[in-house]
């Protein structure tokens, strides 16, 4: 454990999202933005059906599934508006009106994903955390064996909780894996359907990755709006519209990084030392706690708080005096979060339990 | 007219969209990708809740309602999904099952929204251009009445026409101006909704603006998903969920651009210069032809073609020599489209038409 950093000027950027990217692909996104590809233009300015750009979403689509380790019964789509438009399209297009989708609600995001497909067909929550304002993984329930599907969200920003393991279902698993996608190996072939908004280890907000098993589609009756369905993208390769270019292309650039870093095994290895750092600490040091059961801890996102109320303020002026930023709670829990994605630095989670130390000492 | 552009390496960029944007504006953008506002962060990586990317959005929705010169009955909105998204919002949130919307139908991109609106309730269209492939506007149709609203195409792209008026109506009037907004003075307090995908005159693909009178809204019973109705995004000041922060980011820098460069009416005197030289040429040289009825031309996208097909391949040729970029027209068309948005200086037009000049000259 070292200091220096201190009194470096590198920000420790511990946002939820969206969060911290890698700087090698931040330098080669900028350098895109002024002349992309060689061809003195900017990648914002170039047709989108252009040579270079459709040789960047091929690769991000390959990308994607090399890394899941995933076969053409998956397509790959890079779509706008959000992981809040997958809630609905999901429902969309796997829940008839007379069917029934499952879900495991684990807080805030899960919540929404209810409400959303509720405006499709039957809802049924199998399990919920809610008792307890989320703050573990509800475990033990019957997984479903009828239904349209199972919808699980597999790590929580804001209640700093995730699922280690995934159950096995004959009906089609649907998982938002919006803040860890990437940060471990799974076995994506479970799953029937997976989404992720970029922006936390993928790339900047602004395209959300869909993955498909396309035999689970087509089974349901409904006129969807064309944009709403997703067969229209499968067929178009993703590029039924314009896609979000810039958001797409910084996210290959990151998937290419996650693989050149030793893939998902390699994020793992990373994420988890990170982790075990920063929850030790939490763990030791009296002046804090943690929020959240043990057992069900983000390996992204760390919630905490300090013991004594009066502890709150001046240590979050002093992570801010040492550029440890963005460690505010979400308002719904409070205390403290520290966000800590494929992306950061072994470093910066050392100079967050540094600070740590030094508040225990002042304190003491 | 000088030549010294057959000689430069700048590349003139006649893309359609995504399309040519300032040059200070991409190097702001590029800028920001690697330490934003000071921060020492990345724009990427930062929160959309951060108080440097809040006074970014309050600042676009600011300048699109300043440029418009518009008071606070209307929203300004800057959503995910791109136009293709509006084809079917517009229709969700402002078509009851039982009411009419009217089109006008000017082709490709009025034909696809009223195919979504189809799916929402009746559709009237009261005028088509599709007898002639879309190369005139329709005129003369009675404007309706009564339904729920009428809705228009300013600009088409791929055939290269524009409305030059606008009708005046008792029902909202609904505009996709995604290729010629903010390229001229408009009476935007005509209309109940305008939306725009940014990659023509406003920013990188990956954001839609979307302007909209609010007393038009809640008139319909549907129970829409809370992403697709209007509101929800309203309530929330376009953050109800992560907007696309670079793409929004991108779009106010070149909303700056365009109010220190005479706002509106500057530039409709760039654009017009730039149509009327190309125009002018396209008429003068005995080798080219235009596409358009004369009073239909649009000033963003100017589709012409050789008279004699053998020509159509050298031409193409020369124009590459000259790095005179993206002029092949739209396959459902064919010849060369010149899009000459806002950014496009005037030189790039002269060099086209100096080529125009020199393959006359070289095939006389």
């Amino acid at each position: 454990m070292n200091t220096t950093s201190v009194t470096s000027s590198k920000v420790h950027n511990f946002s939820a999202g969206p969060a911290i990217l890698p700087q090698e692909v931040l330098a080669k996104a900028a350098a895109a933005v002024t002349n992309f590809a060689g061809k003195n233009l900017s990648l914002l300015e170039i047709s989108h059906r252009s040579k270079e750009f459709v040789a960047v979403m091929d690769e991000a689509q390959a990308l994607a599934k090399e890394l899941l380790n995933l076969n053409d019964d998956y397509e790959v789509l890079f779509l706008g508006g959000g992981a809040s438009s997958q809630f609905y399209m999901t429902a969309a297009n796997l829940l008839p009106t007379d069917g029934t989708a499952h879900f495991l609600d684990t807080g805030t995001w899960s919540t929404k994903a209810i409400k959303e497909a509720k405006k499709y067909g039957n809802v049924n929550v199998v399990a919920s955390s809610s008792d307890t304002n989320f703050n573990y993984i509800p475990k033990g329930y019957t997984v479903p064996s009828d239904g349209a599907y199972l919808h699980l969200t597999s790590n929580n920003t804001i209640f700093g909780t995730q699922l280690k393991e995934f159950p096995t279902s004959d009906i089609p698993l649907v998982c938002d894996m919006s803040s860890d996608m990437f940060s471990r190996p799974i076995d994506a072939s479970k799953f029937g359907i997976i989404y992720a908004g970029a922006q936390k280890n993928m790339g900047p907000s602004g395209v959300t990755l869909v993955i498909i098993r396309k035999d689970i589609l087509g089974k349901v009756e409904r006129d969807l709006p064309s944009m709403v369905d997703y067969r229209t993208h499968i067929a178009k390769g993703s590029m039924f519209n314009t896609p979000p270019v810039f958001p797409i292309y910084v996210s290959m650039l990151t998937m290419r990084w996650v693989k050149e870093n030793g893939g998902l095994a390699g994020m793992a290895k990373r994420n988890t030392e990170k982790a075990d750092t920063l929850y030790t600490e939490i763990d030791r040091n009296p002046l804090f706690k943690g929020n959240v059961a043990a057992e069900d801890r983000s390996v992204m996102n760390a919630t905490f708080n300090v013991v004594d109320e009066a502890h709150a303020a001046p240590f979050l002026a002093l992570c801010a005096a040492r550029n440890l930023d963005a460690l505010k709670g979400h308002r719904s829990v409070g205390g403290f979060r520290a966000s800590m994605y494929n992306a950061m630095e072994l470093d910066s989670v050392q100079a967050l339990v540094q600070a740590m130390r030094d508040f225990e000492t002042a304190n003491a």
